[in-house]
């Protein structure tokens, strides 16, 4: 029973972190690119990107908080 | 009956991180696009932004949902 | 029985998650875009993308109920 | 007998959630993008939006339909 | 014996509704470019839309069919 | 015995609905982009283009032969 | 013995449908867009078209072949 | 021993009629689009086709032979 | 029990190792392509950098987590 | 014992038929553009080609003995 | 109990190896683009990339580290 | 033991068709089109394409060793 | 417990040739290319392009050593 | 025992033979090209790509060794 609960945990997390790094890596490169066009707008730009990575940060943590219930299981 | 259901828990979690990830950051990261080119839209593309999060975020928790509800009944 | 069913949703829910976040993302990224190139349409882009996400939910939806309807019968 | 059924019933969830949506968003994103370019034709293309996603929701709803005979099944 | 034809009939359905929904939003997607970039043209192109969708639908239909079949195999 | 050649039907009949789906509007989406540039060639591209549907139409009419075939022996 | 056929008889058909329709479809749609450039070549460009097909069907036809075959053995 | 004979002849012919016909097809498109650039060199562009779909067509001929005796030891 | 647990952990071990790397390497070779343009620019970026390689690290560190977690119960 | 050889066989007609027929047609493809660019290279071109196809059909070829060894051990 | 954990190690290390050596070649690729446009910033960017290559190879160090202490457990 | 050896060398055989060959097609599609462009260089580019092609055929011709001695051990 | 370390080897060793291959290519491609456009950088680019080829190499040649940690495991 | 062994075999023989020889193809098209550019460079060009094709060719090299290392155990 538990075994398999395992492999469901490897699963989400590989899942988590390929989606979470991912996302996250298009929203900052994006930020790189707007300051580097434009250094007058880099506090602007820095603080949406906060917002951003937290928005998309949600599945993954809870993914990842998944994988941690299925560890727990297994 | 019950380890295959945990299984099904990760597939939907892994799901859920990938597709809200990437799906949010596709949005978020056109959003510092715009910002970059129009800094006086910025408030406007903002909470813009956080509408379309919230809608683009529906089906992602609703799998979460699912994949505590398997976790449940593992 | 039951435990394949379990399968079943958790694979249906991450083709809803899957298919619904990116659908959406890419309605709502083309509206921000519209948006930062012609501000004074911001009110009718908004509006139209509802009707637009309205639409893209239709099939993710309902592969959700499918997904909750097979985790009654687990 | 009935256990695979409910995989199945998954699987044809999934393929419409993600043909539906991912259809639906290319009609829909055409048609935001035809509006920020010409918003005098913009109830011209929003009729004309409607009429596609009627025909492009055809055989995703088949399929649904297919899913929920195949959990009636199960 | 049944069960096995129930997974083909999901996979039949998965199958025509990706095909046919992807193949007819590129029709259709096709229909509102050319008609934002000449609104004179709308009626034609709306009429030759209609052939071609019907066009596009034949196989995924017939693969409907198929799934019917297979599933009153069950 | 029987029960795999259902599971053939399945895979036949999704083939040919992506494969003619996709073929058909690649065919008539190149049509419509033809007509809306000249217009005035709209009979000639049309009665081509019917000619086309049908070649491409060959292959995959032959595997819902074949599908049918398969559903006779299941 | 035969079942497994049954199977091998579905996977050539297809693949014989995706390759013929989607090999068919990029021909065809060369053809149109050449008729759209340049519409006294039409007969020339059809007439090679024609050619095109029938060996574009060459190998795609004997796999079907080869799938009634494995039909007849079943 | 011979039910995975056939699954090979099916296999083997499936890879035949993908890449024959779409091989095929991307010799021919290229002629096709020569063919409305510069309508003189049609005949020496045709006969230089045959002779490259000749040599595209020989290894599928061979796989179709090689599905042609695993179905003969089927 | 333990057995699969290994398999779970090099399957998470492999994403996070995957999409750390990709996405870090997106976010890096953004800044190089900054600094080349502006130089004047490098700390600016170079910091920012930082806190984005912080923020693309997080999930891919918890799926190592959960690897070590999985090993520790193998 | 020999069974597992036949698909093997057809695993390797597959893909000599499939790697051979696509990397002769993008050999012979740009002749094609070459000559309707320069005419007057065309001999040059088709001699080179000659070579150029031989050295494609090495490895193909190799895999196809490869395969009727494996039909022979059959 | 052991041999399935040396699967998991083998995995674990072709992910780091792809991971890690594609993510890095992205990141130096970059840096010679820039020296070659602009000489002069040659060691600025190469120190950057140091620090580049350090931080890309975190999460695939990692990932050989789980991959050694499976080879342990093995 | 040798039934799965033959398998091996299959899927040997068809990774060096596949490799050795597209890999071919890319360095003498280069060549035809360099030759094109400046005809004069016609002997240099064939001589450096045969250095190029013994050196690209290089990995795929011990693939096909080591297949033909796992035939040899079938 | 020997067999499935055996597999896991050479799937490390699958996964280091393929990371490694391509990784380094990208690198020496762009020095050729740097080359060929500045003659006079190209000791500069050369130094740089072994410093980036050793930090390439560095997780395919430890995937290479869990290839052969494995194989004297098998 | 060996008989996995020999599959691992082709495994690595086949991931060597496609990542060398379309790493190689990659470096030695890039090489024609900067030739066919500037024909004075061509002596530079051809001894740079020497060293560039043995650092590519490093670890297929090593994934042939393990190969015939696990051929030797079969």
């Amino acid at each position: 029973m538990s075994a398999l609960a395992l492999i469901g945990a490897g699963l989400a997390a590989a899942g988590a972190a390929i989606g979470g790094a991912i996302g996250n890596s298009l929203v900052i490169s994006k930020m790189l690119e707007g300051m580097a066009r434009q250094p007058e707008l880099s506090n602007q730009l820095r603080s949406n990107m906060f917002i951003g990575v937290g928005l998309v940060e949600a599945t993954p943590i809870l993914a990842i908080v998944v994988s941690f219930l299925l560890v727990a299981k297994g």
